[in-house]
């Protein structure tokens, strides 16, 4: 089945420079010719001087359903918004926006809210459990706040730029006051869940992240790089008996989220990864 | 074959409002399709108090090959261009813009050229012909324009808003000084080329758009109205002997000159018809 695109479609703009690398529309694009939603992701390779006026020009189009939002703009879409979810509040960060009937731009940041979906779909429970999270940048944050706002009773921060994590710790004390909060420890032994929300393990010269030997083999351990399929880290974890998740799956069960925020028909990470252009 | 749009894909945008008529999305994706060539035309509503904003941001975008500009933004248009074609000063009207190294916007209009390039394949001559165009409107203005650029010794316009016609034949006597040109009258009577550059065909209630009787078996008739294949008008001529032209050929006479115009690689408007996805 082929894509049509008419007067009819809707646009969402996935708004971002550099654009080669924008994994978005092939995993929407092919959902919405299977199922005949007449909605497309487009690219938009916008330059950070021009996004502002941009994006609220975009949202005056009469056939916009939406923009996804990333690198350079996810910070400087949040002082655009008219409504901001509490994900995007703790992050300071924005990766979706939506115009509501008003012309209001409502905006929120589905990161976290992935790798936590992914979790609790492998049997993970979130409430009350520990976590540790490597790396306080924009994913980072997001996974923070989602397990936070799961119910999460202890969370650590480390990052390699303490103010970073010192930051998060701070937004996140203030939308989660009942949660223990901790920062400066990069040790992983005793924590339920595990995360490395760094960019390590990218390159595969890259050390660990973290002393694996420390982590304890009942931990759930959880990965953002998507460049290969099982990091060094999550290979290592799991030879200690851990329970992994992939970075993918953190990208595949995201975007029924998103496409629930877009008001757009939703389904399964399962049918999104089948469909998706995208190999690894 | 599947188009699969990237973080690679070019976006033509198509400007205007209301969006839902817009034809040339599939017109030109599934050829771009066919030949891999990595481009999309997007219908983007645009309201008319935020073009000359939207236009100018848009071809700030990295990855954007051009816009095409219809209703109401084509006369707004050409106060924005860096470079007009001479089409683009006849008519006061641009539907077609690109950006060069620079970044300056360069703008073109091929409804004329389309015409002319139908009539020429068709065999029709244009060098030294006479020719009446009904209708000063936008298209007709292109029409007019485009058969004084190939050649055409005198040029006849009329339109029920007189006003209309001297202004156009004004702006074609400035840029084509050598031709003859006169308004005033309606009758076809005598003239090589006959064409029908007004609306009036669009509804089956609609009379014919002048005498036809009066039309020359010998001349050559087109027509500019897409909504059925053959117009009462067309049907007319060709009773009488007339070679004629349909709407449609226009518009696909015209793609492989936008083509050409983005620096994509053109094809034959046959062709172009052929993979098609409007069916008229």
């Amino acid at each position: 089945m082929t894509q049509s695109i008419s007067g009819h479609t809707r646009l969402i703009a996935h708004l971002g420079v550099p654009t080669e690398s924008f994994k978005a529309p092939m995993i929407y694009n092919p959902y919405f010719e299977e199922k005949g939603i007449d909605v497309v992701v487009m690219p938009m390779g916008c330059e950070a001087e021009d996004f502002p006026q941009f994006l609220r020009l975009l949202f005056r189009l009469r056939n916009v359903a939406g923009a996804l939002v990333t690198m350079p703009h996810k910070v400087s879409t949040v002082a655009l918004l008219d409504e901001a979810s509490t994900a995007v509040k703790v992050c300071g960060a924005c990766n979706a926006v939506r115009r509501d009937e008003e012309g209001r731009l409502i905006g929120d940041m589905f990161d976290g809210e992935g790798f936590v979906r992914g979790l609790q779909r492998k049997g993970r429970i979130i409430d009350g459990a520990s976590a540790i999270v490597f790396g306080s940048g924009g994913v980072g944050s997001a996974i923070a706040a989602s397990l936070a706002n799961a119910g999460a009773a202890r969370l650590a921060l480390f990052d390699t730029r303490p103010d970073s994590a010192e930051k998060l710790a701070a937004s996140l004390k203030a939308h989660y006051p009942a949660i223990e909060i901790e920062t400066g420890s990069d040790d992983p032994a005793g924590f339920d869940i595990v995360v490395n929300a760094t960019p390590i393990g990218m390159n595969p010269a890259d050390p660990l992240p973290m002393d694996v030997g420390r982590i304890a083999p009942e931990a759930f351990v959880g990965e953002v790089v998507m460049k290969q399929e099982e990091t060094p880290f999550l290979a290592a974890a799991r030879a200690k008996g851990c329970k992994t998740q992939v970075g993918t799956d953190m990208l595949f069960e995201q975007i029924p989220a998103y496409l629930e925020f877009f008001g757009l028909p939703s389904t399964t990470p399962e049918e999104l990864r089948r469909l998706s252009r995208i190999r690894y």
